[in-house]
């Protein structure tokens, strides 16, 4: 046979009985048709006697042609930070209930991975965000997110005070909760509970949340993707903010520090079963069916 | 048998095949326990050959000691209004599907109007609102409402100016789709789509909130029971307003209008099974149980 | 002198003396200058006397190399669906309060007039909408509109059921007070009110907000704007909805009749002078200065 | 002459100047009208030889008949707490700006005051809550608030999971980034910025705010002032939730405690000026004049 793809990489989530139990079946499935299956180191230590190659999380997306994520989506967020480098395909697969990343079901994934494997999928380009931390022209942390980047009090109470600006114009100053900075990806995530809009994987653009601000007046505000964020931390405070990358990693700020954001130049390539469809995905993870129904006989 | 109810009225939703046969069950139910049953004229036209005194709504509170309404929340709206005047008790029984104001299902009818003849039940005083329309000094509309008083701008697509005063107090000037005026009944209806809160039956408040302002930093208020709620419509502009009481019944303003909004002195004694539970209502209707997941592993 | 535009067409805003003032000034000043100024023949019954060419709205830009509306953003609605067909640059003076579209101040009307004839301007390029309404496949009403296009229930207080279709795929199915579809120029206007992010002007893109929907997950979205989209009304209502057209022009709807809408491919050039800037538009009109103080000392 | 109030304690903001200054006129004011003068300890360190009696705060309610508090509604939050024990009346004197609790300005101090030690004024029973944190049976943490009461993550960037009960009945199992509890107080404060309705001072009822949930369909709920709320967290969860009496009193809790909210049995007593207006004061803070204006000529 001819397959698409013949070096493929598994990562999944650490911990889970039930994601492991999908990944002996997904290396079994792929022996079968003998290719090249190369396991994550984290995932290789959960699956004792595999003799299969590993590989660090970093190198996988070099030597693969394609990397299969069995997780939620919060496993695929890490994948696609490790992963955006070598622009290597990636296809998620759920632990049961449907992802907006991660959308094969384990119930059908031979069938699944076999229609992927013969080149019949979908390939969507989801653009990434890099942040840096400045403490005047000195960079003292970076970290790059597929969702979203939150900017948040850390453990302090207090708000934080700071002014962003957009290409070098200034939009407003501001005294919040904190601030989230969202790809189209994340819009669904943590910027959905915060008042922002859904976006569509296909827009070129990025949504900034200011998280319960003070001005009531303050929206939700879409800009373009290639836009360059400046938020400037008010220098008179004394908290010391924290920016969360995908909620994963985090960056400690001091008062006066800048946090400079901008789309990553490579993006990722998320694969889909041609079936994809991102409306159905909404309407089954957002409860679009549940109605009020009261007085409406 | 001795039964906390002898008189018993019956109201039903026209149209709803599945209301009449509840109906049809409900009759058969009391007249086995020889109580007497008076209907509802509306209904009964609906039930041939029923051979049971019929009634007005308006005298249905005067002759009958509880009055059952079959149907949804809304039947139960326009059964209020009219029940009001003497306080007579009122239960409601669903057409399937849990409302808040009919509680109880089609499916245990019978035991659990048994329980409630047998005096097992809770009362619940809901207070209604009054709404009357003076062009100066002069009452040009009046209407009650369960649930809320809704200032709308009718066929117009312009916005309404008014300013709102409470106790005579001046509260703002705004320019908006219109205004709500809820009690705790309707918070769960009309109000809570258009961002007001839920408010427990038992909290003796009303809920303003305005439908779209202009005002970004206008926010649902609420503020006590026994206030007394002025709106004057701007006289400059050119729409004419509509005042809708519980969506049912409309007043058509003019501009310069003033609308009065208070509290009306009696209330509705609302009847309940014991199991009752206002929480529980909310979870099934409101659709608590949906949630997001994503990055939530 | 050699000008960047030699025809210059004039519109303003019926009614208000101010604009008029305004556009005599402006008269004065062009002619001085020799350019042939062309009236619209609305604003030309309000100037007797004028001595000038006039036209009608719809061939004024095909006569004009430049048009310059005198009068809110409302006036500049009407005039863009006018002028869109011919791609006639056009540059808003407002009323002495800022516009998003007419950003030329009366103070400082002669200098930034002249900027913009010496060739000193940005141009921006703005979409817009067109919905066309079927009953069958029999088109039954049609517009366009620079802000947005909004289905609402007419004088009718009862929801709107209806299913929303993007690109021939399946959204929801709600009931809602209607739907608002926005460009970026009209994210500032109603959709903002209704809850719709602010979209920088640059986004090419549309917001979908739904209005007061029952269920109270819906949330608005962001999708291209090439997106074509269709709204089909529930034939089983009883309920006449109308689509306006920028608050506009409105078309009356039956139950089954179908809204298509999408992108118009001629775009509306805009014109600045150099010192535009958006977010200064957004602080001052959004009153972003405003802010809660309490607890934040 | 006949005073009202003849020992009267004075409790200023720390580290403003403005405030010292407002506290000099205020001594010099009192002195010359020969009335007992009894210093705050916190704010008699920063007035060197001032010869004047001076108080623990927690004394302070007990020897004097009325507290003057200098500063923002911040200030005022930490003097409730400490004097509500006694029921001392309180009186709120600004820093220049408005405040909720603080409505005397500085600039007309004396006469102001003046009025108040003749009898002239109103005053306004505001409730407080007190929380409690519980390990098993154990109390392991007690606070009270004027404004809120705030559960939050603390240095985690994760979503709380827990569920709530009112009055013994389950209402939701809900993850968020936390829950605010609110007296009428409080809702102009942070609740408000988070969602919350605005509740007149007067209403006996608190007002429960999710922040952030995962359920697009969670709202603020409204609930009688005397209902007794728990919150249990989840114990699997590996976060130590903080919970924040009026964000200046701090429990740590561990997965598995309860947290449990009523209202206190003493009320603070807050004296105003005759020409005190709740309304007023909203719409000096919340920005009410601020105003849309695209669309709506």
């Amino acid at each position: 046979m001819d397959y698409q793809f013949r070096n493929i990489g598994i990562i999944g989530r650490l911990g889970s009985a039930r994601a492991l139990d999908t990944i002996r079946r997904l290396i079994r499935y792929l022996n079968g048709l003998h290719l090249q299956v190369i396991l994550d180191e984290g995932i290789a230590d959960m699956l004792p006697g595999h003799n299969l190659q590993t590989s660090s999380r970093k190198l996988l997306g070099e030597v693969c042609d394609l990397v299969i994520v069995v997780g939620g989506d919060g496993s695929m967020l890490g994948a696609a930070r490790a992963l955006v480098a070598h622009s290597t395909p990636v296809l998620g697969v759920n632990r049961g209930s449907l992802g907006f990343l991660t959308d094969i079901s384990p119930e059908n994934l031979e069938e699944q991975v076999a229609e992927v494997l013969n080149g019949n999928y979908l390939v969507e380009q989801r653009f990434l965000l890099e942040a840096e931390v400045r403490r005047g022209d000195t960079p003292v942390g970076q970290g790059d997110a597929l969702n979203d980047i939150v900017l948040h009090p850390g453990k302090s109470t207090r708000m934080i005070a700071f002014e962003l600006f957009i290409d070098g114009q200034f939009v407003y100053r501001v005294k919040a909760d904190g601030l989230i900075i969202a790809t189209p990806t994340g819009s669904t995530a943590y910027a959905l509970s915060a008042g922002g809009p859904i976006m569509h994987p296909r827009i070129d653009a990025i949504v900034i949340v200011p998280m319960y601000p003070h001005t009531l007046s303050s929206r939700p505000m879409v800009v373009a993707a290639d836009s360059e964020l400046k938020i400037v931390l008010d220098s008179e405070m004394n908290i010391y903010p924290i920016v969360s990358c995908d909620g994963q990693n985090h960056i400690t700020c001091t008062p006066g520090d800048t946090l400079h954001i901008k789309r990553k130049p490579k993006k990722l390539r998320l694969i889909h079963p041609f079936e994809h469809n991102f409306y159905e995905i909404c309407r089954d993870k957002l409860g679009w069916e549940s109605r009020l129904t009261q007085g409406s006989e």
